[in-house]
């Protein structure tokens, strides 16, 4: 990756908004030149998230905002929209539904100009949804608080701003570890990042680190020795045997490339 | 080992009583000569526990059953509940609450008769709480869907029938697995063991075998290579890192010696 690469900030869902900020202190921190455009993209009822955040960052002292919002597929290749994008210093992506992200801007001219901020070192962020479509492959679907069955299948290609990893949301609040191992069981290129709510990856040069209060949980299934995934009836529950897994926390580390933790400092 | 030692079969809760009855069918095989005893200990109402499992046991065609049942820790002295228990071929605790049996029959003379009745062949059994009773420690409290923060601790001796594993149930379904993790960052002899509903573990000679239709999650935190458990502060999410896990389902088996699991078939 190039220097100038700018930060991706993957939030798990409700990050904290009036007391500390620390996560979106993070975000405000990154935006130099330009506005900070928050794409509200993921939601049908886009106007009660544009105003949360424009009154978040506010106090955090950045006014100049601007809300991204495409309403059908078509509107992706408004001039208007693009040259937003292109005078901007970040991106936010609010919650909502990764899918409606990926499947109104994917693979158009928008997109374009959200991976060249993103190359002239921009920051990329997102929240839940907004989270999830950062990476290579998103979870759009799956139930939480069960064992994951062979036929749960709910994925579909995300930004891929973050290469070879699957990025799931509100992931302890919402049970989440048996659909985000049926995931890396697919493919297990694919490594497996369940971010808390609170809490959020904050991603440099192929590694990130913790912030924020809750836990990221990280599932390696690159040694893994056996599975059933390909073999099994879809109602049969997922084996999966050999997972590496990492419970990281504030002052955590991992390296994307190595695929190992490291802590920066206790607390 | 010897070769009488009895079967013990921990299920994860929620097994089920009037269809295929895979688990209950798997305790009734093992009651050769003598009553199965119905222990209700758990539970402060045990009338309406003793009834569905006559019901469904005598469905089963184990129609000689007896219930145990103490309402104080005197109680665990009675000559005639010590002669229920030395002529009992097998026993099932239902569900209610763990520490109502530990407090109560832990460390007595019919604690001592139940250690007999597995030393000569006979079955324990139990469901939820008294699946979790069975392990060397076992988790009493703890929420779920949470990470794990460091002061969540709330441990206690079980019967210790199963050495060195602690045992978890409603797992999947309740969003256990951070306070597992939590449980084994304590002290990694201990091998975790998450059992889902309408699932469980049926023990011989060290190795167990996975019947009903939900998983067994296993965490070893035998190679983990840092957590943060004895520095940190009690508000904080708990880190570790590399824990081994394994997700086994029905056909799989784990031997507890080496920490390896297997599969007996694939279905």
């Amino acid at each position: 990756m190039s220097d100038t690469q700018g930060i991706l900030i993957a939030i798990g869902g409700h990050e904290d908004k009036d007391g500390d900020r620390t996560i979106l202190k993070a975000v405000a921190e990154q935006v130099a030149d330009g506005c900070l455009v928050i794409a509200t993209v993921a939601s049908q009822d886009p106007e009660q998230y544009f105003e949360a955040y424009r009154a978040a960052f506010g106090a955090l002292g950045v006014s100049d905002v601007a809300e991204l919002y495409v309403d059908n597929r078509a509107q992706a290749d408004d001039p208007e929209l693009r040259a937003l994008i292109a005078g901007a210093g970040g991106i936010f992506f609010t919650g909502g539904d990764q899918l409606r992200i990926a499947s109104q801007i994917g693979d158009t001219p928008l997109e374009e100009e959200i991976r060249t901020l993103h190359k002239r070192g921009g920051v990329i962020a997102g929240t839940s949804a907004g989270a999830s479509v950062q990476s290579d492959v998103m979870l759009v679907d799956g139930s939480g608080d069960e064992s994951y069955r062979i036929g749960d299948m709910h994925m579909a290609p995300g930004l891929g701003l973050i290469p070879d990893v699957i990025i799931d949301q509100h992931f302890a609040e919402r049970g989440r570890i048996g659909r985000l191992l049926g995931a890396i069981a697919h493919n297990p290129r694919l490594l497996g990042v369940g971010i808390d709510e609170d809490t959020a990856i904050v991603i440099e040069s192929n590694r990130f680190k913790v912030i924020g209060s809750g836990a990221v949980t990280v599932v390696d299934a690159g040694h893994v020795t056996r599975s059933n995934i390909a073999e099994a009836k879809p109602d049969r529950v997922l084996s999966i045997h050999d997972v590496v897994m990492h419970v990281l926390s504030a002052g955590d580390d991992f390296d994307l490339g190595s695929r190992r933790p490291g802590t920066i400092r206790s607390e």
